[in-house]
């Protein structure tokens, strides 16, 4: 049974508690959350027997973080994989995604799962194409094997392209960009070698079957998202969005989990529609995006192009941010990439937390704000995202021990610091009113 | 006269045609905005005849970002400093802030305005508090003769902190971090020994002569801006606010140009807010923003947590944001600091004047996403807002020169490149159409 169907049967399953404790609500709104499909906790069986701790996402929940690693044919080895696990973990990725590519692919999968203890998540086509010569040689039933040995090996949720049907394809033929979704482009080749309808689209019951087997949450690919601002919002991602709402609810009728994936570059003025329309078109069904980058003028800083459209995205009702790294567009990202993409993306996720007005998410902010403005520095680097980082900033200019008590910093020095006034200023109201 | 006093004559003077050339709008436009004061053209008579390039900033014109450089009493030297000032410009700073503090400032200041084409500001009482043992100590006099001087030298803009009242001084009592504006906090102490009204407040109308003389446009400080998430949108904050409206009124009788600053510190669902508000009391005159930073939580990155904040203040009418770097609260920037902040804010800029839909501003996204789509390496790069950094991260992994051919990078490798297989898909499509 998976844990939409006990939810829905009114189990508070171990997991539903896990969250519950995790987020500070009750578990009873977790229970119904996950049952009414607004919250997953992607948890294969065989991941949680090797130690996998339970995480909610939807939109009662903390804005979530997803950290993609994962080599490509090109970069990086099995052992480096692992380290950027550690990394995005260590500096708050809630889930990861290993979208390796090349050799090994079933090995590094096997190790990333056995050591992360967050849910993994995959693109199960990607090791399809990686086995074949031509993705046009992709038989379904290469694919349902594929899934399957996936899920046996505890994959939490799986990215499935299964909504970009036939029919949308002339539509992204004017576009700047074309498509951008790598397992999106391959289905559509296959499409349109075999001039047959997508085949995740027409095997979806049997893929339903697997998913529902092992409790792997779907993560319905937007294989048409945008890839540049000219492609935003324009027929092709939103005829695509209708059917990934279909299939969501052909996937819940059928008591799997189910996560809708989302844009990709999309303008500062379009993001609030773009939620707006996933969750009533996709029943409220967790909205899981990427970015959105909201200018295409940045490539090397797009982990901040990006953070700002995520930080919207989850203000107004995305549940999960898949982080992007400097590196997009322009490389596979390094270990010092996948940490910068992380904090980047827990800033926007606490900042939309605060935005929601989350209860509690304020009190790190405020704990932070205190210590500043009691020059308890050592505080202050303490309940920093990233304390190495403050504390090295601080340090460059002011680094002996005895400027950790300073009530000042290089920024005004002494005499211009506005908080040591202020404290002055208090010390005489207090004076004055005592007299 | 001013420009200001010379466009409600009716002149189009030929700053504001150089504005019109620069912003690709009407003349008559630029001259409409600039008399009702919802643009300011902020160019001294001195700076002008050293070469200043007039810059338009109001809702009507591009979103202008601005540099704080400028030593403090701990750290730099005068050198530096003009190092910052070219690297700001450099990466599309708009307008530079000297806001040194200790020894020699007065020649840093007037290397700067001689070596800079785009307008410069200052913040005054900086140089009346160098000058004494105790801001306490200052004379109103002292303040208009550092106020005289420095608009002699050519400086374009100032910031005053001239609304901060006695009274609001009680609201500050309970705010978990007090005044964080520097200038702020040193005419509060002011206030607070002499039981007196602020002294710039008082003798606003004679600083309105002297700034009508040299054409320098008033920037009114807002010194009660929270420092902390916790002190967001306070009333402490808004009272002052009302003031600068009032005070934006009377200098604009005056012939001045004026701006308003603004936060600071304030989550991401009260920013509308703050931009309509000050609209709205300050009779649309610009609206020159710090950030806001929409988390305390990130020191090290406040770049980052600002730019988001920044974006959406200036889609929802922000004229110009003051950058933050990532060394923000922690020290004195340094050059790579400066760079890193400039960039941030450009992203932030361009990210809403397409929110905004200013004609044109799309154009640039466009070229950068067809050169992507066509795998012109060396065309996305120098489209780029930071060419040098996007082709390092690319090189990093392919430095060949024969990648800047190639039809993929190493995110995805030559397999798995979607435009790659996009290119195929309409190949395909074209040989169908063919037959």
């Amino acid at each position: 049974m998976t844990q939409i169907e006990r939810a829905r049967a009114g189990e508070a399953t171990a997991e539903i508690e896990a969250v519950a404790r995790d987020e500070q609500i009750d578990p009873e709104v977790v229970r119904r959350e996950v049952a009414e499909g607004r919250m997953v906790i992607p948890a294969n069986k065989a991941h949680l027997e090797k130690g996998l701790k339970p995480v909610g996402i939807g939109v009662a929940a903390r804005t979530k973080i997803n950290a993609n690693i994962g080599k490509s044919a090109v970069s990086s080895d099995p052992g480096c994989e692992l380290e950027k696990l550690f990394t995005a973990v260590r500096h708050g990725a809630d889930t990861v995604m290993d979208l390796s590519t090349g050799e090994q692919i079933d090995s590094v999968r096997s190790r990333i799962i056995e050591a992360a203890a967050v849910p993994v998540g995959t693109v199960p086509i990607y090791q399809v194409a990686e086995q074949l010569d031509e993705i046009a040689d992709m038989r379904p039933r290469d694919f349902l094997d594929v899934v399957e040995q996936q899920a046996r090996q505890g994959v939490d949720y799986m990215t499935i392209h299964a909504a970009l049907l036939r029919e949308h394809l002339p539509l992204c033929e004017r576009r700047l960009t074309g498509i951008v979704s790598r397992g999106g482009s391959l289905v559509a080749k296959w499409m349109a070698v075999h001039g047959r309808e997508n085949p995740f689209y027409t095997h979806f019951d049997d893929l339903c079957e697997i998913m529902h087997e092992h409790d792997v949450t779907w993560s319905i690919g937007d294989g048409l998202r945008p890839g540049s601002i000219a492609d935003a919002s324009d027929e092709a991602q939103f005829a695509e969005l209708k059917v990934m709402g279909e299939l969501g609810r052909r996937a819940r009728e059928r008591n799997c989990q189910v996560m809708i994936e989302g844009p990709g570059h999309i303008p500062m003025d379009q993001i609030e529609r773009n939620v707006r329309l996933q969750q009533e078109w996709c029943d409220g069904a967790p909205f899981y995006v990427l970015g959105p980058i909201v200018t295409d003028v940045a490539p090397g800083y797009d982990h901040i192009t990006s953070a700002i459209g995520a930080a919207m995205a989850a203000w107004y009702g995305a549940a999960m941010l898949c982080y992007v790294t400097p590196k997009e567009h322009l490389g596979l990202p390094n270990l010092e990439d996948v940490r910068q993409g992380v904090i980047a993306y827990k800033i926007a996720a606490h900042a939309a937390d605060l935005a929601r007005h989350r209860v509690g998410a304020r009190d790190r902010d405020d704990s932070l704000s205190r210590a500043r403005f009691e020059f308890d520095w050592a505080e202050q680097f303490r309940l920093s995202l990233d304390p190495e980082a403050a504390r090295r900033m601080h340090d460059e200019s002011l680094p002996e021990q005895d400027h950790k008590k300073s009530h000042y910093c290089s920024m005004c020095g002494p005499k211009f610091c506005s908080m040591k006034n202020t404290e002055e200023l208090r010390a005489m109201t207090r004076g004055k009113a005592e007299e």
